[in-house]
């Protein structure tokens, strides 16, 4: 599934400290990503390995083990039993959401700590990365960027006029040894609707935001603490004293690192982009992860399968079977359909309504089936 | 589901035994019906009583119990079972399917000893009737034609120019008291293609056959004697020393009673039919059951629900779910689909490709899955 495990040992990058944050109920994945149970915590891919393994995977080898993982305290025991090898306290435990700003930015203050030079990269625990090496190169090169004092996110090179990511604007060439891609970040970009996002494609120079940010912890928070002081002054103070997170952590402000810093910052001429063009995925929603499986797995005639092929019957269908059930799933005459078969729920969608299964999740909290959700 | 329970108590019809055939495996409705659980022992419209409890339902008041069951020997415990008003010696239990003729004609040769008078109606044990009354009238009326020595059937009142059911012709009235209805029958014709099918509605005249025949079990048997002497002779052979079964069962004529008896003595002019108009369905795949059961029955949101509708959450889709894998349903933004889950094997199928349910079971056979079939 990865081609990681055919690269060859590559040195770890020195001073460099991954943050992995673990968020997210990942909704419109129900039912294999439920509340209690969210989708980083899964194999969606039938890779063999979580969603967060997979992450830790990615990085662990970059960082020489420096990983620390930010998750709701529901999940810390799950995230460590998957992370063996993570130090105790290497797993923050949010008291409860606030974006991702704070979660971030704590994983940096803990870091700042320390290792005060420590340069951290921020990637989420439910991407999927095919493209092991050239992902390691574009870390590389926004490492070095990020060296000379900006913060630096990597853009996703846009293989369709998506509506469903941020886009980066490029600036200006920058000139910095090790990182000849690098790029100022002209402006950030809210997700357009389909006629801008044609546009951005046929002009060039805009990347997805995939949300990775690569910084000195110090310059992050020092950006932080311009742009929002209370937050960046709370979060420090917790990383002093860990005793005061569960009493501090509400107080926090709410926000989107994007919102926090990322925009500000482009504005005040301090990022840099590092286009890249590894295959990456967010896994939004089964269409998404249609076409993921379908692009490295098995098959059973003509229905892409999660799980045994043995256990899925296919006559004149297409589309995905998540076999997760542990029962035979049989489809009949039915073209792009999703059936995804758990224990305890199952769900059959139409491949391009995959965004209405969060009305499901929704139906089932209103009507009290939260044990499901 | 039935308005049976709402009719007044009728007096039973003097002599009159009830054979109810109950075999088949009801390929087309897997995985509700299987090999080793037929669908006329499963409760599949949801009415709260079994295909074949139904059908009892139906016959022990205008028989007051005079009832033989003939079924497989796997299925013998199964239907004393769910019926345990039936007598001992009222099970008939095959040695293995030898179509329908030896198993009609053994619950007549049966009977025929313990009453030589008895009028017999045979009955499949798996269709779905819903309008009992007249079902009542109908059958009286072929009572009363049996009576005068012919072999009667009960025509079906076509109500869409269907390929499914082979059509009766009729001929000329026939002057039976208590049988205003009743007329000869000109011919037994089999399943024809659509524009014939349109032909025979459009001229009037012609009724499905439902494979319902009433007549004298000794008239029933000196005709199949009359055409078939060695079946005969042997079904009363074995009438006469049960004991005999086991070893002679294999070697009778494998034949349908339509074959033996039907069309030859409609061809001397020895069969009647009585038409009659009460709801009837044979429910042989789901685009049937899908019918039946919405036209009774409960619903969520659009999609018609066999099973508890709390389990199905519908979000722009319509057709049929059966809940009966003790889970939730989820369906989004699929029209006519149907889903029926089980414990251990799950279907989605298209509407329209009902009849392809069979290649399914097909296939699992062929790949060694009898289990489930």
């Amino acid at each position: 599934m990865t081609d990681g495990a055919l690269l060859p040992a590559e040195p770890a990058i020195d001073g460099f400290w991954a943050v992995i944050p673990a968020g997210g109920a990942g909704t419109r994945l129900w039912p294999l990503s439920r509340r209690r149970s969210p989708k980083f915590l899964h194999d969606l891919t039938g890779a063999g390995r979580t969603l967060l393994e997979g992450t830790w995977d990615r990085l662990a080898p970059l960082t020489d083990g420096r990983v620390v993982v930010v998750t709701g305290q529901a999940h810390a025991d799950a995230v460590r039993g998957q992370l063996p090898d993570l130090g105790t306290d290497d797993v923050v435990a949010e008291p409860s959401p606030r974006d991702s700003m704070p979660a971030i930015g704590l994983a940096a203050a803990i870091i700042e700590r320390r290792d005060p030079d420590a340069v951290i990269g921020s990637f989420a625990a439910d991407h999927v990365i095919r493209t092991q090496g050239e992902f390691r190169d574009a870390v590389r090169e926004a490492v070095a960027v990020a060296r000379t004092g900006r913060i630096v996110t990597i853009g996703i090179t846009p293989t369709h006029a998506s509506t469903a990511f941020g886009y980066i604007r490029e600036g200006a060439s920058l000139a910095v040894d090790g990182a000849p891609q690098a790029r100022e970040v002209a402006e950030f970009v809210e997700k357009p609707d389909e006629s801008t996002a044609r546009g951005y494609l046929a002009e060039g120079g805009f990347w997805w935001n995939a949300g990775m940010f690569v910084a000195r912890a110090s310059v992050l928070l020092d950006a932080l603490d311009r742009y929002h002081h209370d937050l960046a002054a709370g979060l420090r103070a917790i990383a002093a004293d860990p005793s005061r997170l569960d009493a501090d952590w509400a107080g926090l402000e709410k926000i989107a690192i994007d919102h926090a810093i990322a925009e500000p910052a482009a504005a005040d001429g301090l990022v840099a982009v590092v286009p890249a063009s590894f295959s990456w995925d967010d896994v939004g929603d089964f269409a998404s992860l249609s076409a993921l499986v379908a692009a490295g797995s098995t098959s059973a005639d003509g229905v892409t399968v999660i799980g045994d092929p043995a256990d899925v019957v296919s006559v004149d269908a297409s589309g995905l079977v998540a076999a997760r059930g542990g029962r035979l799933v049989a489809v009949v005459g039915l073209g792009d359909v999703v059936v995804i078969d758990t224990p305890d729920a199952l769900l059959v969608v139409a491949r391009d309504r995959a965004q209405d299964v969060k009305a499901v999740v929704d139906r089932l909290k209103a009507s009290g089936r939260d044990d499901l959700t």
